[in-house]
């Protein structure tokens, strides 16, 4: 039986060496304690898609599931990133990459937290996804294409920005005159263009489920 | 008895107004929902001190008391912070600035997700940490001042700084060629110098409950 160990003071801690005092504060709680504590892995969704493909609202909708089955989940949006975060950048190319490089980061950091979060961003380049993919392991990225004909984006046009860029006053706007690059092969294809949200809501839940990010609840 | 209300699609909920579908998908997952949820508030402790101050070390076993309690919490510190979010930032007055910019925000979307979040970071500016506590409601920031002498600090140069610093390897460096701004009043100060680690995480939490951030676990 060994000698319980004493609480570390701080000189103790700093300067020893390999200790399960350090372990006591410093590691224990770790991604892994988390999920397990909370009975549920985190996870980065990474909505992407045209302005009005329903990004915010599908990430949203999807939020709202998870949080009345018990999880820790969190939507990361214009709302809340290009006021705070992001607010120094504007829409220039390197400012574009600088903005999806801080979200990348951001939803690193509560995945390491235990929390499942939810991006809505455009992120119309494939190097930018690809750069926020790359920051975490495998299966803990999972893209999903908002998928929606311009037509029905422009029709919807519910912040009135496709107007604005017809005329010329939004200059470099995804899909009307600066690109977007479609996922060659997103972990989900969504069609939030014809599809009903339940329906979408559904399809990202059972990829959760499929794939043991979460449990279904018990019937 | 009012009709139950139908699930919205895309269209819909981007072109009504206020309404009951909005509701249940934008914003019913709010903090004071988060909060009744997890039983307990979110808020940020914004630890600050030299460093070898044993802020990083205090929060740590803070988060994992917390953590211990099933409460959500999670640190901020150099380990995950400078080499991601702010891995493009050096260490000129703006530099550290902007990186304290970016961690009040982080820490309020923290925040704003449920989670106490810890930050343990030098913040020797006193205008920096007044910007980040602007940021969020009174009650939402608590400061921590974590207050050992400079000669402790040194004495136990966890990471060898004082060093490079006393040969000017290193620039600027707080609290030898680089002022460290005290709280003038702060939150808590807590005596990371000459306390014992256990009684600086004790007075920490009872803080926590004694202001209904966290309930004391039933005796």
């Amino acid at each position: 039986m060994s000698a319980a160990p004493s609480t570390p003071t701080y000189g103790e801690v700093t300067n020893q060496g390999a200790s399960t005092n350090i372990a006591w504060h410093q590691a224990s709680v770790d991604r892994a304690a988390r999920a397990l504590q909370r009975g549920h892995r985190s996870a980065i969704l990474w909505f992407t898609g045209l302005s009005g493909s329903g990004k915010s609202t599908l990430a949203n909708a999807v939020n709202s599931a998870l949080f009345e089955r018990g999880l820790s989940c969190y939507v990361l949006d214009g709302d809340n990133v290009r006021h705070g975060l992001c607010k120094d950048l504007g829409f220039s190319d390197t400012a574009r990459e600088e903005n999806i490089r801080r979200i990348g980061e951001v939803s690193k950091l509560f995945l390491d937290a235990g929390v499942v979060v939810l991006t809505a961003f455009v992120s119309p380049f494939k190097a930018d996804r690809d750069k926020a993919r790359a920051l975490v392991e495998a299966g803990d990225f999972i893209e999903i294409h908002c998928a929606a004909d311009l037509a029905v984006c422009e029709e919807r046009d519910t912040k009135g920005l496709y107007a604005k860029a017809r005329t010329g006053e939004i200059k470099e706007f995804t899909g009307i005159s600066s690109p977007y690059e479609a996922p060659a092969s997103p972990e989900l294809l969504v069609h939030t263009g014809s599809q009903n949200l339940e329906e979408s809501v559904a399809t990202v839940v059972a990829y959760l489920e499929i794939h043991g990010i979460i449990t279904a609840p018990a019937s």
